[in-house]
């Protein structure tokens, strides 16, 4: 790291975190239709910051949902080009009563920035905005061609990003994409993410009369809507963590001696990760170890459940209807269609007389693997050992960025899964937080990876 | 019925609609803290009525919760005592989004009086208002004693009801209770329940991390509250609708040849019934009849459940916690206290493990057959008949009212169901209605009664 990059740096630290916090006022939550303003404010707020940095070609381009935001940099004509993507938008805040503090109103507590999109993604954004600006500023030029892809529906399952990519091929053409979207390992180890799942998103709908009925004059002689989607979620898994689902398995790739060595030499403390957690047992599928269960191994897990009467005291009705949100993390080669088709298949089948059942697809995103050995891969975990002082380890994430595969196949490239954000960010929680340790020197380990990226023999 | 009585009820229809409209206007949900003044109101309002009508000692009674309020006439020395019950509160309003006017903003459309507690009780309490009303004004005297027992909590499990009449057992010596709390048969059919069953209202809750977990980088490795709920109640009832809780049917009295007869001699449409309600059929326990399985047998109904992530769009998350209200509707000779007890114990049993789950008793009532033979009941019968045209059928009513067995039990009183309101009522329902001609009649019915239980032989 150059001395004038360090004095940018120092010279600029509390400007840095007053954009970071600029960023994370605007509520860009993209899954909710009533913050769609607030996504394209982000959207603009990020051009412009883009823009002021030297960054060219800056555009937030319409995509039919919420923009991309683009920008390159592409005076470095010997060396590689890298897509750079992250995520502007964030997650919706429920529960909003157990935030400490209103979640758009972000704030640094000793070495935490604390708020919705700190870590999860606008903070890795923030990185490369800073990372990108220092060069320019100290240096004039960056050491290698940058094109940034900055998208806005992330956290609603990315529906118009690969008709976006489909329809942008030319101009993103690179040797590599670098997503900036996951984290360290626990103990706040660094990582480099080499495995990420898939997801199938689902919502079921049971319903049953037109208005709740009265549970003394009706009960016994209707089905009750909610114990009927209780016994429909209830089939779809069965008590050893095994998915029930007729076919549900048939794609996956078994985990090889291999993997399961790799699972096996991470440093990994069951017993604290547990009581960090407050659980009384940490539960999953039979014959496999939790972190095979979370980074190798598909799951189906109730994202939320609601019907009838949720208010104090006793209300007797029999429910009208009851609606589950349920999705499936995916591993290689499951497919997010194939499996809407056979849980909406099974689930129709397991539904009790009675009701009418109904099945949504409300999202998917396919499952990845990226190549260890790719020299780009290697390429990162020197720059963070250089900047982090610890080499990397590598670790299947039970995340899903279903952007990956899609610049995979779309656009061809390798990609390098490059995430700062501590085990411990409350990512999709109340609270959630990023380390401002790994903030500030993810800077210098972005700075220092176009530099080993530059250097690279072509 | 005397000319006199006609003709005034004909002098005083606007304003008794007006009387009737005001009680409904009055926000009385026992259940939800935040409308106790509203209680209170109603319960001033409806003593102001009774002492505004000649009825005496009239007092807003404390319980240690809402208020009862008490209220008699005692100047026909050789004729019986009848304490008169019915309840001023009312159930919460939720789904109010489904309601097609605002709940307590009452009005008449054809023959129907739109409102909360149109039917379920307040219609009922002023069907009595206004038939001692209409005999005072026209006799300056009743034909019976009567003492007014007007609860306000019937609606949140009558929690403080039976150490009031426990306490002022001296003050309610009577010959028997008149309960005004019930309806008619399908078909709007004039009908005198002889049966109710009592209640168990339980709440589970199923707690996993202190705050909602990122389902891709936990999936698999933890518990998933929303699941394990679901587990859990599937597990207390099978497709067969029997409830799997061990010991639940011991105390359950077999309905007996008689018993069934009765049931298979009401007057039923079975598949008009379904076609009423909207469903594709009617399913409950194997082996016994729709009319059996609303009145003679117990059931397990989820009153309402909630968990996690209810917006629109996907979160990904898995909830920190899950909870479920859920109620089970007794036979004799079932008791509230055991049944809990063995709920408790086997949803203990079968929660999964890797969370902690708690079980709460929101309330219970007993169950009740009263005699069909009482020479009370058969007045009242041909009270209806003498009004309505057409002779009652005896029904066993598949609601709780559990002060019906306090009235039996505490007070020693033969206890009569005198109810009026249509089938079709909505009670608990979003936009509850009254039928307006069974509202009328029934002031002469209730005069009648009068008139025939001071006929009987003492």
């Amino acid at each position: 790291m150059t001395d004038a990059l360090e004095r940018y740096l120092a010279d600029n630290a509390d400007r840095r975190i007053a954009s970071y916090l600029e960023f994370l006022r605007i509520p860009s939550i993209s899954a909710q239709p009533q913050y769609a303003a607030s996504v394209r404010e982000a959207a603009e707020w990020l051009a412009g910051q883009l823009r002021s940095i030297g960054v060219e070609h800056v555009e937030v381009a319409e995509t039919g949902g919420h923009p991309v935001v683009y920008g390159d940099w592409l005076h470095a004509p010997d060396a590689p080009t890298a897509v750079v993507y992250g995520h502007y938008d964030v997650q919706p805040v429920d529960p909003i009563e157990l935030w400490e503090t209103a979640p758009f109103e972000p704030f640094v507590r000793g070495d935490r920035m604390i708020g919705r999109g700190s870590a999860d993604d606008k903070g890795q954004i923030h990185i490369h905005l800073r990372a990108t600006e220092a060069l320019l500023a100290t240096t004039g030029a960056l050491p290698i061609n940058l094109k940034f892809v900055f998208e806005g529906e992330e956290e609603s399952s990315s529906v118009h990003l690969d008709a976006w990519l489909e329809a942008n091929k030319e101009r993103l053409t690179a040797d590599l994409a670098v997503i900036s979207d996951t984290g360290f390992f626990e103990g706040n180890r660094p990582a480099v993410t080499v495995g990420l799942r898939g997801i199938c998103y689902i919502q079921v709908d049971v319903t049953g009369t037109a208005v709740d009925l009265h549970s003394g004059q009706f009960g016994g002689a209707v089905q009750n809507p909610a114990n009927a989607l209780a016994q429909i979620i209830a089939a779809l898994k069965g008590p050893d963590g095994r998915i029930r689902v007729p076919g549900f398995y048939d794609d996956v790739a078994a985990l090889t001696e291999t993997d399961r060595a790799a699972f096996a030499a991470l440093p990994f403390d069951e017993e604290a990760y547990r009581t960090d957690l407050g659980l009384p047992a940490l539960v999953g599928e039979a014959g496999y170890s939790t972190l095979e269960r979370r980074g190798g191994r598909p799951t189906l897990d109730v994202n939320g459940l609601w019907g009838g009467f949720e208010g104090d005291g006793a209300k007797t009705i029999i429910p009208a209807h009851a609606h589950a949100k349920i999705s499936c993390r995916l591993v290689p080669d499951q497919d997010p269609g194939t499996i809407y088709e056979l849980l909406r298949a099974f689930i129709l089948e397991v539904a009790p007389p009675g009701c009418t059942v109904s099945v949504q697809f409300l999202g998917g995103g396919r499952p990845s693997l990226t190549p260890i050995d790719h020299p780009a891969t290697r390429a990162a975990a020197r720059a963070i050992e250089a900047t982090f002082g610890v080499a990397p380890v590598y670790i299947r994430e039970g995340g899903s960025i279903p952007v990956c595969a899609s610049f995979e196949t779309i656009l061809g490239l390798p990609v390098v899964l490059l995430g700062f954000t501590p085990p411990d960010d409350n990512a999709h929680a109340p609270n959630e937080s990023m380390s401002l340790a790994n903030h500030e020197t993810a800077i210098r380990t972005v700075a220092a990876y176009w530099s080993e990226l530059a250097a690279l023999p072509r």
